[in-house]
């Protein structure tokens, strides 16, 4: 079959690859499309050196064979971590977190092809009247909705979001739809316009005069009433947990969806001394994911597609979500 | 000036009142729009023996007199419990709980009349561009509201709502907005039609055969993959809080928003040894509220209009909300 | 072997019992001491009808035979509820809800008797040091742990608890470890000097006139600054929970470890009106029990002992707790 | 009256200054015993540049004149973050966060003093029978106790502290109180001798072969079930929070009690990544501290001794505490 592979070093489309087989735990799905992620741009600059596959893990597919029967046939999505079941993270629903875990384009065969595998338990069926191309969305979807899985956030509290990247975009409109009043703070006028409908929008040079207004240079703090009780890093890069520091009210909750390699210097005693919590986020669940995407809650542009064999253009592309078409 | 009197028994049309007179910390607010809530017919009931005055809470208004500049001219809605700034509730964030407080239309002079004083701290201005009309729901919305201000549900969470009266619509959709799915639960067919948008509709005589399933005619458990994680009680009955207990999950929380009098029996060895919860849950943040009308996320039924004169037909009323106009 | 049997009706000392088998996942115990629990009371009045088995539930034993080389020969003690393992509470850390569960000697064979089997992961070692005669309390007292287990008190939060009885003793004592101000509330004098080591102690009586102070006969209500944030109910009987709405704090909880048979009259706007939260609470956690044990920072009195032909000497005794010498 | 005095650079003992007077909502202590924390030592070095006054904020005194009637006369000790009371942190109980806030020996004058002022509502009387030896440690171990006072910490839950010096031995007793297995990882032999009745002690030499154990030098990580569900990072270095992303298990707490001068290189995306929290954590509660060491329940080594005239020593002892006797 066709596929787009990683060779420890980089990507190529191959046409010659086993197609994977059912088994009593898991389904062979044909790919009918497949998101790239900005984590498989990581793997092509060394993030993974030690990985060799098929790469990909957004994707819709339909089950073509599985021991469970009710899945054979439907259109379906799918969770990346695959656990070992036995461990205190897998047997307490941290599976996500399972320190053995095979994950689908970075430890274990991928999406970028024309048939995957994948454990049953981690498969989620699309509900009737949500076409391929938006429910590409479900997995990046679900990662923004982990902020509300696990943080309780009232629906009156000031929330500002760092960032005004895809990562933000969605966290701003999951954030939006239960009432909460969201503030995006970013870098770029033009990419901001587009967080209009859903939050107060700052841009970060508006900031400064602010920031840096004390005599000594340091930053002049916020008052107690106008910083925000939760501020969400999705920056991507260290200047944002430094910002959301200066903007979170004392006692308030930064959430890290941001990541970036290496080390980079921050003052955590302002962490102690202002007792901020901070409290890292990534995956999250499927199924409200689908519901939103499905009721047309959430507003997200259609990926830009691609044809495998235009493989470097997807890798490229600065669209707000590109991605392949493998079968239809 | 006219009001809606209240004389310990009965309700009377006035119009002899005093026009009341902004102090130091309340304002004079000019009554447009109010609502008639189920607490009003409880008062002409006998729920509020030794109360003398203005009946009525849930009010839209425009202030004529402040010390507080920022809000004079200002459409506005009002918090109805005014508490004595003092004791341990008031110092921490629990001023409607105060035992000292003073509560409009229960303790201190409603807004079922042409003028009314109100705390400043307790008053919020309505959006630009949001009618008095819609504005008058924010109390009630603000009710359902409290469930998510104070109780962590994540997004894919199975919720149960018990009742197809006016407080449950309300519930039902402020949870569908954060995409929780919700089972509705009600007597009334035709009622429950309305709730299809937002919910899975369930008739309780549907229900009959499971709970009565066993032998012995005691109720047949849930089973755990069914059960509700969360299940509110807004049935307005004993009835409601019973079915609760049977449909929750082990270690669930049941939410309590129905009120009624006096003592019923219920066997609580359940909560104990079921590790269930039971969260009592009443009045909430206007903000969102106020938010959520404006950006028509939530949809009310317009309430049905009546003049002060006709205020029999209004408390006797069954539409899904009644109200009086005062002035325009 | 020699074993208490339950017939359905009443219990009676059998010495033709066959001694159990360990298995896979089963070890065999040969039971050292046993205690009685009010619920193997219950079950002679009636509580399990469908039970025929071997009694107990509470146990310090030996292992004599398992797949786990680990746990042979040494001392133990063992929890109750053994989980299907495959529904959704036993996957998330509830075996203890589980809807299919076995439990010792309510519907599988218990621990009055010579030798009783039990599934490995339940058993917990006793630590070196710690005498059987004490280990024997772990269960009753892990019951007690169950309440910080699942419940955040902060350590200067006062905390009532009601009831003068051996739970509440436990409790009390759990609870004034970390520093926690417990008022106690009896309705004996005799029993709450034993008390007043870990807790200021309160008679019942002495309550009256403040609860009946009203002219109507109602409940005078608590101030603000003198009601509990906390309550828990250990007393064994409706009165607790009535007691327990009435010297709660607004928005304050309720902890319902009290079981009792049937329905009784409560007036549940309470929890509703004043935001209550009522956590029921059962079985707790065993390693921490048996560290608090073994530490001596929880002290019991020692059980009073019967031999297992005493039986009916040991259901009916009134001590702390009464239990049986199967071996040494 | 006598008293040390910091004047921007360097302290002194001066003999001229003026006793304080009280007011309406301050009283006036006489200072009996006084201890030196490490923050005095920090403003030596020049943590303060700005403050000029006394130093100093642990103390015990005697209420000399007071609005206050109920405290006049008693042994007390206090709290010495004197917050604005007006902005929403003093109104929602967060007054230690206060941005105008006023603290002892910081930027009010402090307790290394013949006499003082205070607010009335952050003293504390000392219960009976405590002496002012031991009472001087109210602060301090207040300090600790806000680790269960902020966050929930079920009983039998395995947690680590990182550091072997004062605040550690702290922690660890607070922790070991009710019942938590603490693992204290520190650099000194010796020191961790201390520590051994409440806790396990695992020097850091030892864990270098585990955390070094990969052949790329990268940190070995800790398997699932030997990770911490909570470590506390009280080691006063940034090495600290470094051991502790390492040994925290996934979804686990850092509590931050550390606080040092600067920025520090940290990976933040194992934050992101593993989705842990860190949770600062600063002043605590003073009532429960004032029980625990009224009971004895926390051993604390007696403090060394020093006249106001021999502070130099005081300031540079490496004793548990040093303190100073301003009157009997």
């Amino acid at each position: 079959m066709l596929g787009i592979w990683f060779d420890g070093k980089t990507a190529s489309l191959r046409s010659d690859l086993p197609v994977p087989q059912a088994d009593d735990t898991h389904s062979l799905i044909r790919i009918l499309r497949a998101g790239v992620c900005s984590t498989d741009r990581e793997i092509l600059k060394g993030y993974r050196p030690d990985f060799r596959g098929v790469m990909g893990h957004e994707f819709v597919g339909v089950v073509e064979d599985s021991s469970d029967a009710a899945l054979v046939g439907h259109m379906v999505v799918g969770e990346l971590n695959e656990g070992c079941g036995k461990c205190i993270l897998c047997r307490t629903g941290s599976e996500k977190h399972c320190l053995s875990r095979r994950v689908l384009g970075m430890s274990k065969d991928g999406c970028f092809a024309e048939y995957m595998t994948l454990a049953n338990h981690l498969i989620h069926i699309v509900p009737e009247g949500l076409p391929a191309e938006k429910a590409v969305l479900t997995e990046p979807l679900a990662a923004a909705l982990e902020i509300p899985e696990r943080i309780h956030i009232a629906p009156g509290t000031q929330v500002a979001v760092i960032g005004d990247g895809r990562l933000s975009y969605m966290i701003t409109q999951v954030l939006h739809l239960s009432g909460t009043p969201v503030t995006v703070i970013g870098r770029h006028a033009d990419k901001l316009e587009a967080f209009a409908p859903f939050a107060r929008t700052v841009l970060l040079d508006a900031l400064q005069d602010r920031l840096n207004g004390s005599a000594d240079g340091a930053c002049k703090p916020w008052t107690a009433e106008d910083a925000f009780e939760f501020v969400v890093d999705a920056a991507g890069n260290p200047s944002g947990l430094e910002l959301a520091m200066q903007i979170v009210r004392r006692q308030g909750t930064i959430i890290l969806k941001s990541t970036y390699a290496g080390a980079h210097p921050f003052d955590m005693s302002l962490i102690a001394v202002n007792e901020l919590k901070i409290e890292g986020s990534r995956c999250g669940p499927f199924e409200p994911a689908l519901t939103l995407l499905h009721e047309s809650r959430i507003t997200l542009p259609e990926p830009e597609w691609h044809t495998p064999d235009d493989f470097e253009a997807a890798f490229n592309s600065r669209a707000f979500k590109a991605g392949f078409v493998f079968s239809k």
